[in-house]
């Protein structure tokens, strides 16, 4: 891995990941500094959840003309958020973060304040914390017209060390529980910066999906005695001699693409390592390779799938640090495009009641996505950006 | 509560709810059948919910022209959905439902299939239930160009005798467990039709977020031996003495309006009886009289936000039959607008790890949501259709 360290003229962390060993002197000609105002955590007691409340990101940059690109190479012109005239991949603190700074998010923070609220002393209202956690930028490629499908699997390769070098940071900090490396892809998703480009945020706290999950995990493990996520994995497996052809996608060595049988969304896969793995850091060099390669055929048939380049959410689900259930680390993708001319809302049901419905049979999903991959998979990535 | 009960051409059922008593004779002259292929049921392990997977859904009608409305009035050259020239507040089912038809569910399917699986007697990915339960639509005007807010409060007031009545319907009937009445406006939020209208899910289990209120609910009375509901409604009506006006919005006799301390959602309200009620169909009608001309009122404060008519989800947080955990009904109402030209897009954070990020402190919103009623509070709804 061959990584430059940094700070930007405010103070904030700015990482190089280069594909090849480069040599690299960084310094951030600007005047500038942290916008005013942290995040806030505010406590759901109905829910029992934590919400973010960050209203310095609400004068966050939205949709700048390609010129004023904040994450496009530095020129001689123009300084952006990135003091270098060419880059391979780059990590750094966004400067309109969700979860920044303070100190880290005590667990029993919550129950010790409902006590309190029982004995009058408290306010149910009012159970709050300084934001804590980080959020960063991930930046793929220089090339403001690219896209990740578009990138060689090596550039592939050097985000997945990326992702990893930075999740093992983030859950040193002591102020991070669990790190979502994902990208939003495509205006259709609320994407504000059109360069090619993920983020990183690393949470205070368990997030609200993945303590279900473990939850689940958990009386899984106590009802049947198997491993929830090895177990799917070998359900899934087995399908596969169903008279549909299952809902495995693709396979290779390290790694098992598949729709889930109960997919919320009208395109979903997940990517599951064979290896019991909890988070990204525990990734040999041959899972990373095979990953890398995957992937790229994954997005690229993602973007065959309609008209139009497919507009989705992509994350690794990864273990929290203070997770003692059965996990297995796995990248979630999914996409609110349903056909070349139709989105999937997250309306009443959805948003309101947390009850999704998918118009798209999961097993007709995997057939589509197997479909877009076997007249191409060996095809080499569009030069168009599409 | 005037109501005329009769059925469409393909046996679905139709209800005419009217502002006076009205005699209709109700004959649908269409050859039309019910479109093939229920809605199925699957289980998700690793959240513990189901999924409604619905093709023929696939196929609704999707933004059609106005002469093409299904939604309007039946006339001598077209016959709609509706089978009268006219009519106040109609409801009938969908025709092309998420949840329809079938047994009830069981609420020991899952757990039983799961100890299954552990015993090699079924797989993991393979827990279904053919659908069950209700979708119907609710048509609260015949003016296509009208909105909720626009109608005379005597209208709204007949909408709610209509939700309330096709609850205490939908709850006899022993496929559902939840009823949801909702409104999804403004094709920001995915509205396929534009004629004023909401929509009834009779659920057949207790929804995901339902579930999470009711275990908190649960665990607060034994925490703190009060009602989570209750204490909630008082904490918030004791922050008005604080320095910023607290986040109540407005008050009647009957109901509180407030912004949760907590709000996910840039715009998001909660309407409160002042009552312990549980469901629509025990409100006295005084407390529906009450509600129609606070709603009417909180709704015109909605769309004098922005540039441009508030996009909204306003739906009806309803205790489950099943449910025997405290629980107070309310209105939740939320918008995705966060600024004249921006919307907040459920991303990775939010899709991927159900964490919410909230650019709007909930003290501001509540502000803003004051000051748009203290002008105008008093006002006749607007004429034109914004």
């Amino acid at each position: 891995m061959n990584r430059t360290q940094a700070r930007l003229a405010d103070g904030r962390e700015i990482f190089f990941y280069d594909d090849e060993p480069t040599r690299r002197t960084v310094e951030d000609p600007r005047e500038i500094t942290r916008p005013d105002g942290g995040s806030e955590l505010r406590y759901d007691p109905f829910l029992d959840e934590w919400v973010a409340v960050a209203a310095a990101r609400q004068h966050r940059t939205h949709l700048p003309s390609t010129d004023q690109c904040p994450l496009c190479p530095s020129t001689a012109e123009r300084a952006t958020e990135i003091p270098q005239q060419d880059y391979d991949v780059v990590v750094f603190e966004n400067r309109f973060p969700s979860f920044s700074g303070g100190e880290a998010l005590d667990p029993g923070l919550a129950p010790r304040a409902l006590d309190a609220v029982g004995r009058g002393e408290a306010e149910l209202t009012s159970i709050r914390h300084a934001g804590s956690g980080r959020c960063e930028v991930v930046c793929f490629t220089p090339d403001h017209t690219a896209s990740l499908a578009q990138l060689p699997v090596r550039r592939l390769r050097t985000v997945v060390d990326a992702w990893a070098d930075r999740t093992a940071a983030l859950l040193e900090t002591g102020q991070v529980d669990q790190v979502y490396c994902f990208e939003n892809r495509g205006e259709e998703i609320g994407v504000t910066l059109h360069h090619p480009h993920g983020q990183i945020y690393g949470y205070p706290f368990p997030t609200p999906r993945t303590r279900r999950m473990l939850d689940s995990a958990r009386a899984y493990r106590s009802r049947t005695g198997g491993d929830l996520f090895a177990d799917t994995l070998a359900a899934e497996t087995r399908d596969v001699q169903s008279a549909g052809g299952g809902r495995i996608v693709a396979r290779t060595e390290h790694w098992t693409v598949f729709v889930p049988a109960w997919a919320r969304w009208p395109v979903e896969v997940h990517i599951y390592p064979h290896r019991p793995v909890r988070t990204l850091p525990e990734l040999t060099e041959a899972e990373r390779d095979d990953f890398a390669a995957l992937y790229s055929d994954v997005l690229r048939r993602g973007d065959r799938l309609f008209a139009t380049p497919l507009p989705y959410i992509s994350g690794w689900q990864q273990a929290p640090l203070s997770a003692a259930e059965d996990f297995r680390l796995h990248l979630q993708l999914f996409s609110i495009r349903r056909a070349d001319n139709k989105l999937k809302y997250l309306a009443g049901s959805e948003s309101g009641m947390g009850v999704f419905i998918n118009d798209i049979p999961p097993e007709q999903m995997a057939r589509r996505l197997r479909e877009a991959g076997s007249a191409a998979t060996a095809a080499t990535p569009k030069e168009d950006a599409g």
